[in-house]
C-alpha cells in the first residue's frame, strides 16, 4: 500500500507524512480502483474550521510580550477577576457547589436545555413586572460564548448579516465569521462615553441584516448606556424591523429554535445546576455590593492616574471591569500602532495590557481594573513612567506640551 | 406604529402577535420607505435551526406514556446511571471537585481547548507506546455531544456525507443535518454480534464522505468490536481514503481545526478541570471493578430472563450500559410497531423502554442495564407477563409455539 499523505496545518514535531500499515486480513489491499471513490488520503479540515478566526489570539499569540527582567509583571489584559485572589468567591458559592455534590443528584443527564428547576430559579431572581420571565424563557448553556453562539445560529443565516459594536468583545465576529454570516461594524462615539452612532447604525441596515448586536455594559469599553439611549436604540431596531441580541439572552421572539439548537450539546455542567437555587438566593448582598464598590474606586484611581498623563486620552467606565484608554499617537512617533505601543509597555515597565486593534478600535488600549489596589497604582505609575521617556511634542502643537 | 408580527414555532401561551410601542423620541416613527430595508416584522428560526431534529425526543415526546396505576414505574429508557443510587459516584472524585472549588483556582477563565495541565493529566492517562498520546492531542469539551459537534464540524463540509451505525445514537444524525451535512446508514448485524455489514459499508462510500464514525462499545447495541473486526474497518477505511470518527477523540490528523473550532466556545467547567488530576489519579481501581462487575452481572440476568421469553430475541452485550432485544412482531399482532409495543408495555406493566426506532432500527427495543438487581428481575418478570399475554402463534409455525 502506497504511504498516504494527511494534509494539515498542524505546527509542532508532527510528521506530515504518515505510514500506515493496515492488516488486511488476505484480502487485496489495492483493489481495481472504483467510480466516485477517493483515489487518496486528503483530509482537510472544513470551511468552517478555515473561517474560524479568533482575533485576539491572533494579535497576542504574535505580540512581543517579554517583560523586563528588573519588574515585576502586572497583568491587565486579561479579563476574569479571579486571577489575583483579591476577589474571591462567596463562601456561600462554594459550599452550594459542595452541596450539589454531596447530594449525588447531578451526576447524571439534565435535559439539554437545563434543569426545570434551575430555569425556574433563573427566572423568578431575573423577574420583574415590566418584563415578566417564565422558566421556559431561560435556557441555560455552557457559558455565555454557547449563548451567543446559539442566537447567532437560530437568528441568521449564510450570506445574511450582523451589527456589531467598534469597539466590541471579538466573539461576536468569531462566531459569526465561521458561520459564513457577514459581520458589520456599528461606532461607538468615545466623546459621548461610548454611545451608539445611531445614523451610522441604521445606515448599515439593509434586508439582509438578522440582528443587531447591543453589548451593555461593554466589553471593552466599561460603558453603560442611559435610559434614554436604550430607548434610542430600540426606536432604530423597530424602525427598520431588527431583532436586537443583547449579551444577555432576554426576549420571547426565537425560543423553539433555541431549544432545538440546545441540544446540538446535552446541556451545560450539571453540578452548577444544581447550586444554582443556592447560589442566587444565599449569596448575600454584601458580596456584590463589595464587589461593586472596590470595581467603583479602582477604575476612580485608574481614571484619575491615567487622565493625568499627557498623551493619554481615558475614557471613564461606569460598568463591566474594563476602561479605554486612547493614545495620542501623534505624541508617540516611535511606535506604529496600539499593538507596538503596549509590546514595548510590557518590554521596558512589565506592563500588559490589551492594545484594541483586538476589539476593532486601533491607537486604544484595554486596562483591565480587577487587579489589587496597590498594583493599579503601581501600574498607573509605570505607565506614567512610560509615556514620560516616549512623548514627543507634535509639531506645531508646543502649548500642549508646556502643561 | 403598525403592530408587527413576529413569526415563531412556540407552543404553549405566547401570543403569535405582539404590540411593541417603542418611545421614539420625537423622530417620526413612520419615515418614508428606504431602499432594501425591510418593510416588516419577519423574524424566523434559521435553516440551520429548523434542520435540528433530535429523533428521540420527537418519538419519546409524542409517545403515550402512561404507566399502569397498579405497577411502581421501572424505566428501563434513560442511559444514565445515577438515576436510581446505586450507582454513586466514588467519593475521591467528589473530594476532588471539592478540591477544585476551595482551592479558588478554577473560578475563571480556562484556555478554549482547556487547561494544559488538565490536558496533560488525560494524556498521560491515556497514553500507551503503540498509541502514544501528548497534551497537544487533548481537546477539553463540555460532554462527548461537544466533541462530536467539533469533530463533524471540521471534518465536514455541507454537501458532504458521513457513514452511520444503524442501529446507532442519534446524536450524529441531529448534528450532521443541522449542518446540511447527509447522513448515510451502514449497517450492524445483530447476528454477528452487532458487527459491522463491511461490504454494504464499503458500498456507501463515495467521494463525497467525509468521515467513518465507529461508536465502539455500541449505544444501543452494548455490542464491543473484535480486534480482526477493528482491523478489517481499518482495512476498509485506509482502502476507500476515509478517516475515521471514534467517539472518543483519537487521532492526530485534526488538531490545528479543532482548535479554532474549540473557541467558538470558551472551553468547559473549569472546576471540573481542577478536580481532573485527582479524578484520574486517585479514584480507585475498585470502583472501577465493581462498577463492570455489576453491569456485567446485571447484563447476564436481564439477557438470560428475556432470552426465555417467546416473542423475544435479545442480543448478548458485551460493553456499554445497554441490550438491544429483537420483537418478533409476527407473534404480536396487536402491535403494530416497535413504538406501540413499549407504549403498551408501559400502560399495562409500568415498564418504559426505548423504541429502537429511535436509533433507526425498529421492531428492536432498547434496555438500560444500570438499574439496581432486584428492579431489573422486576422489569423482566413483568415483560415476560406482557409477551405471555399478548404473544400469538403466527400462521404455520406451530412448532416454534410449543416451546
Amino acid at each position: 500500500m502506497d504511504p498516504y499523505m494527511i494534509q494539515m496545518s498542524s505546527k509542532g514535531n508532527l510528521p506530515s507524512i504518515l505510514d500506515v500499515h493496515v492488516n488486511v486480513g488476505g484480502r487485496s489491499s489495492v483493489p481495481g480502483k472504483m467510480k466516485g471513490r477517493k483515489a487518496r488520503w486528503s483530509v482537510r479540515p472544513s470551511d468552517m474550521a478555515k473561517k474560524t478566526f479568533n482575533p485576539i489570539r491572533a494579535i497576542v499569540d504574535n505580540m512581543k510580550v517579554k517583560p523586563n527582567p528588573n519588574k515585576t509583571m502586572i497583568s491587565l489584559s486579561i479579563g476574569d477577576p479571579t486571577v489575583f485572589g483579591n476577589l474571591p468567591t462567596d463562601p456561600e458559592v462554594t459550599q452550594a457547589m459542595k452541596d450539589a455534590l454531596d447530594s449525588g443528584k447531578y451526576n447524571g443527564y439534565a435535559p439539554s436545555i437545563g434543569f426545570l428547576s434551575s430555569r425556574e430559579e433563573i427566572a423568578s431572581y431575573y423577574h420583574c413586572p415590566e418584563a415578566p420571565l417564565e422558566a421556559k424563557d431561560v435556557i441555560l448553556t455552557s457559558g455565555c460564548s454557547q449563548a451567543i453562539d446559539l442566537c447567532l445560529a437560530v437568528l441568521a443565516n449564510p450570506g445574511q448579516n450582523i451589527l456589531v459594536p467598534r469597539p466590541g468583545f471579538s466573539l461576536y465576529k468569531t462566531l459569526a465569521e465561521s458561520m459564513g454570516i457577514e459581520v458589520k461594524l456599528y461606532n461607538l462615539l468615545p466623546e459621548k462615553s461610548w454611545e451608539i452612532d445611531l445614523k451610522q447604525l441604521e445606515y448599515l441596515i439593509d434586508e439582509k441584516t438578522a440582528c443587531l448586536i447591543v453589548n451593555n455594559p461593554s466589553n471593552p469599553c466599561g460603558s453603560v448606556f442611559s435610559k434614554r439611549h436604550l430607548q434610542k436604540i430600540l426606536a432604530v431596531a423597530a424602525r427598520q424591523c431588527v431583532p436586537i441580541l443583547a449579551d444577555e439572552i432576554y426576549g420571547d421572539m426565537i425560543r423553539d429554535g433555541l431549544v432545538k439548537l440546545s441540544q446540538r450539546i446535552l446541556g451545560p455542567c450539571t453540578i452548577v445546576q444544581g447550586a444554582l437555587k443556592s447560589i442566587l438566593c444565599r449569596t448575600p448582598g454584601e458580596f456584590y455590593h463589595n464587589t461593586l464598590s472596590f470595581l467603583k474606586s479602582n477604575a476612580d484611581l485608574c481614571y484619575g492616574a491615567l487622565a493625568a498623563i499627557p498623551g493619554l486620552r481615558p475614557v471613564r467606565p461606569s460598568g463591566a471591569m474594563y476602561l479605554m484608554v486612547g493614545i495620542e499617537m501623534e505624541h508617540f512617533p516611535e511606535f506604529e500602532n496600539d499593538v507596538e505601543f503596549t509590546e514595548r509597555l510590557v518590554a521596558e515597565q512589565s506592563v500588559h495590557c490589551l492594545p484594541a486593534t483586538c476589539f476593532e478600535y486601533p491607537n486604544f488600549i484595554r486596562v483591565v481594573i480587577t487587579v489589587p489596589e496597590v498594583m493599579m497604582l503601581e501600574a498607573c505609575s509605570r505607565i506614567q513612567e512610560f509615556c514620560e521617556q516616549h512623548y514627543h511634542c507634535a509639531e506645531g502643537s508646543q502649548e500642549e506640551c508646556d502643561k
